[in-house]
C-alpha cells in the first residue's frame, strides 16, 4: 500500500484518537480530515471541534454531524425487524453503529478528495475488521489505516509519552489507565477490559452507567404502550415519535428500571472469546415489543423462517458484513415479513424485567372464534385433526413398520 | 378403524378423563386399562386408583407411575442441551411431556394385550397432535380414539348430563366452568383459554399459580450456582443432585422470585394462533445457565450451527415430532456439541430476572492471554488481522468494483 | 360444507374430468363453469370447448385461456432464479403449474359469481394439496370440490359405468386402462402408476413421450448460447425471446439430444414415497446454464446462503405453499441476488446431457488479475494469507489446546 | 515464529516439492522429513524415496505409505453421505484429501520430534487454508511453513535457477511451462490455471486426463448394481470391495464412459473466482447411486433436513474445516440419517451419464400399497386428505382474511 495522502479519521475528540491525529500527520505527512458524529454516545461534540483546531486541522476539514436519526431509521430498525440476538443474547450495540461510521467516512473522502480513512480500533478486536469491511465494501479503492496494528505505541507508558511530546493535551482522569473500556451509542453502552477479564467474577456496581441497579429502580412497575407500523416503532403511548426520539424516550423507561443489562463471554470474529457488559436498555424493550407485535400480526410460517434465518443475520452484522449481499437478501426476505407487522403493545417494566401483557391490531391474524373453547359456530370442524394428522404420521408409521419387520 | 378391544387410558382421576373412562367402556365395550403418572404436575396419584376402581377398573389394569426421572432426564435436559424455545418464547414445557405419556401408553397397550390407547385432548390443540404422532411412530398398528373429535359432549351441561347419568362423581368446585384450563408438570404450568382469550388484556393475577408476583418476591437477590456435565445440570451450590431433584429444586427459587412468566400469543400447528400464560420457574433459570456455561466451553462454529438448528429443533418439539429420524438427527448434532459443556454458572435471582453473573470451567476456552488489552506476550499478532481483514474483504471489494464499473 | 351453487371446473377435455363436470351436476345439481388452460401440455384445447358444450355447459360459461407465457413468467423463471430441486433431482415441473391454475380458477369463480371450484386430482397424492391451499390463500371462503374423495367411483368399471349411463363419450383407447398416469405442460412431463410401481423395475422404453432416447439422439454435440438478464433466460443464440418461447425452444433442444430424463423415487407430502418418471428437457438446460451464469456473476456469499435456502423453497413449492408469506420472503431472497445475475452461458448438448462449457458477463466479478498463476501485478497479496489463517485457526487452536490440556 | 528445527514436508518428489525440501534445509538449516502418499493419484512412490534420499534427506526421515483405504474409509465416504457438492456442483475432490496429508504430517511430527510441518500451496488457493487449519487443528503448537508466501522464488526462472544453483534434478518435461496445473486422488483430477484462465473459452480437449470423451465412450450403454450398507458403498455387481478398490472400480466405468466431468467457476475461501476442470468419474456415479439408495430407505423428513444441512456442511469441506466441531456436528446428524441406507441401486453409465434406472432393499420405505391407483384395501384412506389440507389451510385462509378485510 502506497502511503496516504489525506485521511479522514473517525475522530471522537478523546485522548486516543487525538494521538491517531497526529501520528497519521507525522508517519505519513498526510492531510488529515476529521469525521466525529453524534451517535446518541452522550458526549458533547463542540469539544472535539477545538481540539481538532488545536491539532492543526482546517476548519473545512473539520466535520462533525448528528447522525442519530439515520443511524436508528436505518440501522437499528431495520435489524431489529429481524430480532436480531448474537449468540443468543446480545442485541449488536456496537456492532452496528460501525458501518454507518465507515459509510460517512466514505463518502466523506470522496467529498474531500482524501485517499484513505483511519479508525481507532485495535487489533484484537471486531471492531476493526467491521470498519474495514464496509468501507471496501463502499468504495473498494480506498486505503484503511489502523494505526494500533501499525504503529509501536504498544504501552500506555509510551502513548502518554506521544501525547505530551506533540502537546496534545491529556485530560486529568486519563493519566491513570480507565479500568475498563467504554463505547456508547444510542443503541447501548458496552464496557470490556481490565477488571472485567475474568468471566467468573461478576461485574462490579460501577461498571454499569447507563441503567439503574434492578434493586434500586421504582418499586410499582410502569406500563407503556408502543405502536409499530411495518415492524418499526413509531409511537410510545399514543404518541408519534421519530425513530431516535423513540429509541431515546425507550432508554429513558430501560435505564430507570434497571432494565437490558447483559453480562456475556461471546465468540469474537478474530477468533477468541471475550467478556463484555453490554447495557441496551431501550433496544430490550423494543424487542420485546417486537415480538409481542409479530405475535399476533405474522404469520406462523413467517416467522419459523425467520426464526431460522436469524442467527446467520446476527453473525453477519457481528462480524462486519453489514454491506454484503447475503445480508441484503436476508434483510429483503425479513422486510417482506413486517409489511403487516403493525399494532400496539403493552409493555410492563418492572425491576430489569421488560413483559408483554397485551397486543392488538388491525391487522391481528388471532381469531377467537377459531380458538376458543366455546362453541366456534363452525369456524372450526374438529374432525379434520384426525386426517392432519393420520397424513403427518403416515411417513412416522412406514419408518416404524421397517423397524417392526427387520426386528423379526 | 374397527372398533377397539381394550384401550390404555391417559387417566388424571378428573372429571374429564373419568367420563372419557366410561364413554369409552358405554361407547365401544371395550375393556380400560387406566394410566396415571407423576410428572411433577403436583397432584395427589393414588386418589386416581380410587377413583378408577369406583368406575369398575380392575386392579390389574391401573397403573400409576412416578416418571419425573424419566421425563427430565431423557426429555427436559435432552432438549435444554438445545436452548430450545418455540417462536423466540416458549420453553416447551406441554410439547416436552406428550411422547414420554404416549411411549408409556403403548408400552403399558402391549405389555397388556390392548390395541388401542385413548387421550384426553381436544380437537383444535396441538396435544392431540403430538400423543398420537408419538403413538404411532412407536407403533404403527396401535389405535388412537380421541374422544373428544368423537364424542356428542360438546357442551359443558352435556358433559355433567352424561357424568351423572353414569354415577362419575363431581367434585364441588368442577360443577361451575373453569375460568381457563390448565396443564402442569414438572418443567411448567400453562393456562389458556376463557378469560385469557382476548390477548389485549392482560392476564388476571390468580392466573399464576407457581410463581409469586415479581412484586411480591424477596427485595434482595439471591444467588445460586449450577453445576453442569456435558450439557445437563448436576448440581446446585455444589450439591450433586439427580435430574429431577435439580428441576425440583431451580422451580423452587424461580417460584420464589417470580421468575419464569411468559404471556404468548403462539401459532399451532393446527393453524390458528392461541394465547397462553406459561410460567416455568426452574426452566427459564436453566436455560440462563446453560447458555452461560456453553459460553465459555463452547465453540464458537459450533455454537452458531447450533443456534442456527435450534428453531427447527423447538419446532419439531412443539408440532409433535420428538420420534422422528429428523429430530434424531438433530439431537445427535446438538449432543455431540456438548461434549466439553462442563462447569459451574452463577446465576443471579432477582424479581423474575435470572442472570448468569459468573462462570468457570475447567473446560474453558476463553484465554485471556489472547483477549487482554495488557502485553499478551506474543500470544496474539495484531498484524495477522490485516491478512485476515483483506481476504475477507476481496470478495466485497470485487462486487464494489463491479458496481463502479458498471456505472461508468 | 353447504352445497355448492356454482362451481368453476379445470377441465382438460378429457374423459375423468368429464365424468367429474356431469357428476358435479348430478350431485349437486349445480351450474358447473369450464376452464381449460394451455399450459403447453401439447393438446388442442378447442375439442375441450366442443365437449363441454355437447355436456350442456353454457358458451358464457366455457374459459378456455392460453397462459403458457403467464406460466413460464411468473412462476418457472422465479423458481428457476433459485435453481429449485425437490429431493436433489427433481425439477417441480407439475408442483409448479397448479398455484396458476387455481388462481385462474379463484378469478373466474369471482368473475361469474361461482362459490366454488373443483378439480380432478385424487386423494392420494400432491396436486390435490397443491390445488386447494393456493385457492384458500387466494379466496378463504371459496368451497374446493375434490370428486375423487368424495364419490364411490372407485374403480374404472364403475367410472365408465357413470359414463355410459350419462352420455359421456368415451374414446375407443380410454376403455382399456392406461399402462401409466401422465401430466404435462411447459416445463415436464411426468409419468407415474401402474407399469411404473415397482421401484427396482427399469421404465420401459415407451414411457419417454417428449425426449429421444439418448442412444438415438445425435451422435454430434450441439452448443447453444443462452443469454440472460437479472437471472432469467432472455435469448438463445443472440435471438431474444419471450419466456415461454424460450422454454419451448429448449425443449426442442433437450428432446433432440435426449437430455432432461429422470427416474426418481420421492416423498410426498401425503406420507408415502412414490415413483415417477419425468423429462424436463428445456428445464434441465436452463438449470444448468442458470448456475453457469452465476457462477461468475453472483458472489459467493450470495451464492451459498441461495444454497442453502433452496431445500426449503423447493420443499414449499413441492408441498403447495406457493401462495405463502415464507415462499414471499425465500423469493424476495432469491430475487434480490439476482440483480447482476446477467451474461450468456455456452451450452454443450450431448446424448442427454446438457454441460455448461463457456460463460462470460459485463458482470462478472471473476478476476483474472486476482486468480492467475502469472505475476498479478499486486493485485494479492500472498502474505495476507498467513493472517487470514491465523486467525480462521484460532479457535480450532484454542480447542485443541483445550484437548491437550484436558487430557494430561 | 521462531525458526523450525526439523520439519515434516508433504513431499510428491516432483520438482517444486524438491525444491522446497532444499529451500528448508538452506532458509533456515533445518532437518526435513518427508512425507510421500499415494492418495491414488497415480504415481509410483518409490522414485520419492530416491529422490529424497539424493537430496540429503536420512532414511529414517523418509516415510512413504499407501492411505488410499484410510482416505476413502474415513474422508470420502462419510463425505459422500451428505451428498456434499459445493456451489451445486463441485464433488470435493480436492478439499477432501487435506485433512488426511495434514494428519499424517501432524503425527509423523509427533513421531519424529518435528516441530514444524510444510506444504507446497501456493498463497491465493484454497489448499494452504485446508492443510494450516487442519494441522492447526490437531496440534496447537505445530509450526507450519507455507514456502510459497515465503521465499522470493515468484517466478519459474527462479525456481529453475534455484534447482540447477542446488543440484536438483530437473526433468525435461519441466524445462518449459506446463499449460495448467494438476492435483490429483483417488477421487479426481483437477485441472487449473494458464490455458484455463478464461471461463468464456472451452477447455481444450487435452485437459482431460482421466475420462474419455463422452464422444470417444461406447456406444452401449452399461448397467451396473452399487450395494450399500449404512450409506457406504460395499460392492459393486455383488462383490463385496473395499472402500478403495470400490471407488478405483467406480472410476474405471466412470473414466471408460466419458463420466463425471466438470468445467467450474467457484468461489475460493481467500476471496476470489476461480476456474476449474474437474474429473470425477467415480465420485459421480456414487453421487448418483448413493441417492437412489437414499430415494427408497430414507425418511422424507430425514432426507429434508439433510439436504438443508448439505451445502453448509459442503461449505466447511471447502474452507478447510473438516477438524472443526461444527463439522463434526453436521456428521454426527448426517451418520445419524444413514442407518437404514442398505439395499442395492443400478446405474445406467452411458456417454458421460450416470442414470440411477432401479433400487431395492429390505430397509425400503417405500410401500405399493400406500401408493398404487389400484384398491389399496384400506392402507389409506383419501377421506384424511380433506382434513390434512383443511388445517394445513387454516393460517393461509386467516392471512387471506385478513388481506380483504383490510382492503374493504
Amino acid at each position: 500500500m502506497s502511503a496516504p495522502k489525506k485521511v479522514v479519521l473517525a475522530y471522537s475528540g478523546g485522548l486516543d484518537t487525538s494521538i491517531i491525529l497526529k501520528w497519521l500527520q507525522t508517519e505519513y505527512g498526510c492531510e488529515v480530515v476529521t469525521f466525529t458524529a453524534d451517535l446518541g454516545q452522550g458526549e458533547e461534540l463542540e469539544p472535539a471541534r477545538k481540539k481538532a483546531e488545536l491539532l492543526g486541522i482546517k476548519p473545512e476539514n473539520i466535520y462533525i454531524e448528528d447522525i442519530r436519526e439515520e443511524f436508528v431509521r436505518d440501522f437499528v430498525f431495520p435489524m431489529f425487524r429481524a430480532n436480531a440476538v448474537y449468540e443468543g443474547l446480545y442485541l449488536l450495540g456496537t456492532s452496528i453503529a460501525r458501518p454507518l461510521i465507515s459509510k460517512r467516512l466514505v463518502e466523506i473522502a470522496e467529498a474531500t478528495g482524501a485517499d484513505a480513512v483511519a479508525h481507532g480500533a485495535t487489533g484484537k478486536g471486531n471492531d476493526q475488521v467491521r470498519f474495514e469491511l464496509a468501507a471496501y465494501a463502499l468504495n473498494p479503492d480506498i486505503k484503511v489505516i489502523a494505526p494500533w496494528r501499525e504503529w509501536d505505541l504498544t504501552s500506555r507508558t509510551r502513548l502518554l509519552e506521544f501525547a505530551e511530546t506533540n502537546q496534545i493535551p491529556i485530560a486529568k482522569d486519563k493519566r491513570g489507565e480507565a479500568p475498563f473500556s467504554v463505547d456508547a451509542n444510542l443503541l447501548h453502552t458496552s464496557s470490556e477490559g481490565k477488571v472485567l477479564e475474568d468471566p467468573a467474577d461478576m461485574a462490579p456496581d460501577y461498571v454499569y452507567q447507563r441503567t439503574v441497579h434492578p434493586e434500586d429502580a421504582p418499586n410499582e412497575p410502569e406500563f407503556i404502550e408502543i405502536g409499530f407500523e411495518k415492524g418499526d416503532a413509531v409511537s410510545i403511548n399514543g404518541e408519534a415519535m421519530s425513530p431516535a426520539t423513540i429509541l431515546t424516550k425507550l432508554n429513558e423507561y430501560g435505564g430507570k428500571h434497571g432494565i437490558g443489562r447483559l453480562d456475556l463471554v461471546e465468540g469474537r470474529f478474530v477468533g477468541m472469546k471475550s467478556r463484555g457488559i453490554y447495557e441496551t436498555p431501550g433496544g430490550t424493550i423494543l424487542l420485546e415489543a417486537h415480538r409481542g407485535i409479530e405475535s399476533i400480526t405474522m404469520d406462523r410460517g413467517a416467522m419459523h423462517l425467520k426464526d431460522q434465518l436469524m442467527p446467520q443475520y446476527a453473525e453477519l452484522i457481528y462480524n462486519g458484513f453489514w454491506y454484503s449481499p447475503e445480508r441484503e437478501m436476508l434483510q429483503a426476505a425479513i422486510d417482506k415479513s413486517q409489511e403487516h407487522v403493525t399494532g400496539t403493545v403493552r409493555v410492563k417494566l418492572y425491576k430489569g424485567l421488560a413483559s408483554t401483557v397485551g397486543r392488538w391490531s388491525d391487522h391481528s391474524l388471532y381469531s377467537e372464534a377459531h380458538v376458543t373453547f366455546e362453541e366456534d359456530a363452525g369456524a372450526y370442524d374438529q374432525k379434520d385433526a384426525a386426517g392432519f394428522i393420520q397424513l403427518n404420521a403416515l411417513r412416522l408409521k412406514l419408518l416404524a413398520a421397517r423397524d417392526k419387520r427387520l426386528s423379526k
